[in-house]
């Protein structure tokens, strides 16, 4: 993470002279949008809307529905010539009630320990609970060498966090393996229900949502994450004793529902057919406000047009500003929003997303060709003064993933620090409170002045 | 900030390679001295115990004293190998009681309207409440054109933070000038008490106290911070109408009382006469558990003894750690090492001090010669993986700043992220729960690294 950094100020410090003698106009727009921003941004006053006044917003949801309209009419208040709501279908998915789940015997001796569990999203629950005796094992390695005692049994997955690993995200990569394919992986051997250590480092013993999916020729098995401290205390338990749990999941998935993205424009002086799109996604999980994730990215969107509209800003590219639904679960808001383009034979030059909380911000991570990269990394004279120090050369958001994959789409992601985000994602802390005003409000001001330079230079 | 950092990359990128062929073994050391603290590091469990079970630790107070035996003892159990109290004695201000305030006319009417106050540390209280009209200015220069109506009033000075500014410690620091010194500024005209909006950018409605002094010459009149919606509410009502404030606080200083710096020395292979120090302050305020302010600091100095002995590390220089004593109101525990060293004709060649709180790092800012500089800008390839980004040319530490004035010693400061510090600093929420773990550990795992780099490489 920080070798591209390195480099990147190198590169930058050369062009710096450069840059600041031809433009010094830039850093004075850029110091008055960064002051806009920070001392009359309304992102903070608008996630509370959204987290505290909706709540949780899972596709399909009513609170979702509600969601679709409280953005339409923020991105009016926000600025946007032009609204509208582009349709698609969402799965639907509902927990159906509460997830439960404990030890009720130890070594043939009857107990009960209450396990703090959530159910994965998208798992299938069952009519009655589940209960088998447990096979822990510490990864899909031991899986397979015990693929013989599989059958009958409840699996535990003890694959955790590395608090070694100097990226949480890259835990997170190796570490969501587990909630995504466990299930499939084990009902392969004829296991009956799986759990897995929650994909945290937080020492609180909170349980995260989060998707999985089934392989289709499989019994779809039940899928539980169980708190870290509970997850310490069963694998202690299950490696000297012979463990039963009883879990009991209700998770069902209803008809197909219909969701909205809610899309500002903002038509462009020089280049009205090249886009550059700005999102977050409007939909979050069931259990918490989706503050971080991604109410955070929600606001920044509002924010930056905001902003922008305050200081009377004319781009020179039409500017999207897309609230996308259902990234969670299904993705289909983002798939739509690139295929419509596609259709349409729209030309997307570049694609910003903020789905990585609302934290202070390090950079930003591309998907961009070579001569691109090296272009964007002279802007970091520009940015470093926001505190972006970080221009990584992979990056993205889900839901602008389509539009690089169908059009080519140049993308970037913003990166907040990424070292609280886990403690917070998909559990059911991920509340307003926990989001702090100046650090989200830094996040829009990275994110804006990236936005102005992508739209005044190209890439 | 950031183009320090800047150009200390581009320094650093120009020697990367020499230094990587040159000391792989350094690369290799790091690696394992992060892995230790973050795997195993003792900073949080010890943060816990400091904050929960010995809480705040005023100088002078008996919990101050506790701190200290606790101090001693953890020492000892990270493995210092000779641990010694250095006594020194310490100013001793009590609060005495609850700090009060509440505006009990508007327009000459009765009414009763709370406010959520502290009394400023140091500041003296009086034996009855102090009722006044108030005088509401802006700044210094608004209380200076308005000096002839100040006689017989409460100064209410609004002077905050400026979220606009990028580094809320630039804030800080201008707007601290009023705590410091706003009593004493305005009993020269006759003020009877004053009243400052809190220091900080936080929208919790949460007064902060911190240290203030008198001029001798002039009326010790009470002083207090007022919460940041309270000071709103003072501000826009005091503009259109006439207000009177009732405020009482008691403060009042006793005899000085004895204090110690606890010390643990760890004596080098080569240079057993050329000292390194490391060190945070064992008290706080007496309205929170100093947990950032500086219980971090004292457990980032215990975790690094601790990790550098784990790995079995022998220092050629020797090392102190050390616990100050007094820093929020008096600095006598810090002025008393150095005056010692100086007695006794120590060299003292660097030192290090944290008290910027215990979140993620940032990196580290210098008191230090140009040549001094521009070698540990060459260590930043080493720093990088780990946080720090930023070598800042100027920083250090009230603690450690004697050091420098007595003995020349070079100084740094480790910088964390500042944007959350003064939500916190010096308020009521400055508890244990407010540490992140993991923020925490990556603080002693880049502080440990750049002291590993000066013992080896020295300055």
């Amino acid at each position: 993470m920080k070798k591209s950094c390195c480099l990147a100020l190198c590169l930058a410090f050369f062009t710096t002279s450069f840059l600041s003698a031809q433009s010094p106009n830039d850093t004075v727009f850029l110091r008055r949008l960064s002051q806009e921003i920070l001392r009359h941004g309304k992102a903070y006053d608008w996630l509370r809307e959204l987290t505290k006044g909706i709540g949780g917003r899972l596709a399909g949801s009513a609170n979702f529905t509600r969601a679709v309209a409280w953005g339409e009419e923020k991105m009016k208040e926000a600025g946007a010539e032009k609204v509208w709501l582009q349709a698609c279908l969402m799965p639907h998915w509902d927990r159906g009630g509460k997830d439960q789940a404990s030890i009720v015997r130890v070594d043939g001796k009857k107990t009960t320990i209450e396990l703090d569990v959530l159910a994965l999203g998208n798992s299938l629950g069952t009519e009655k609970p589940v209960q088998a005796e447990v096979l822990a094992v510490a990864d899909y390695a031991e899986l397979e060498a015990k693929k013989d005692q599989v059958k009958g049994k409840i699996v535990y997955y003890n694959y955790g966090f590395d608090p070694g690993q100097l990226d949480p995200r890259k835990s997170y990569g190796l570490s969501g393996a587990y909630r995504r394919s466990g299930a499939s992986r084990a009902a392969k051997y004829g296991a009956v229900g799986i759990m897995i250590r929650t994909l945290t480092e937080s020492v609180a013993n909170n349980p995260h949502t989060g998707g999985m999916s089934y392989v289709d020729s499989l019994p779809k098995i039940p899928a539980i994450a169980i708190g870290p401290r509970d997850a310490d205390q069963v694998w202690e338990m299950s490696r000297n004793s012979s463990l039963v749990v009883k879990m009991h999941t209700h998770g069902k998935f209803l008809p197909d529902a219909p969701g909205h993205n809610v899309i500002g424009e903002w038509v462009g002086t020089e280049h009205p057919d090249q886009f550059i799109t700005i999102g977050g996604h409007l939909d979050s999980w069931d259990v918490n406000e989706g503050a971080h994730d991604d109410g955070a990215g929600v606001v920044h969107t509002l924010e930056i047009l905001r902003a922008l509209k305050a200081l009377g800003y004319k781009p020179k590219h039409s500017i999207r500003f897309v609230l996308f639904a259902n990234e969670e679960n299904g993705l289909r808001g983002g798939n739509k929003y690139a295929e419509e383009a596609k259709a349409k034979n729209e030309k997307h030059i570049f694609a910003l997303e903020s789905d990585e909380g609302g934290f202070a911000p390090q950079g930003f991570g591309f998907t961009a060709k070579p001569d691109q990269m090296a272009k964007i990394q002279t802007w970091l004279p520009y940015l470093s003064p926001f505190g972006t120090d970080v221009l990584e050369k992979t990056g993205g958001g889900a839901d602008i993933g389509p539009l690089n994959r169908l059009l080519g789409t140049t993308l970037a992601g913003f990166v907040p620090d990424p070292h609280k985000y886990f403690d917070h994602h998909h559990a059911r802390s991920d509340v307003f409170e926990n989001v702090n005003k100046r650090e989200l409000l830094l996040g829009a001001v990275n994110m804006a002045a990236l936005i102005y330079l992508v739209d005044q230079y190209g890439l």
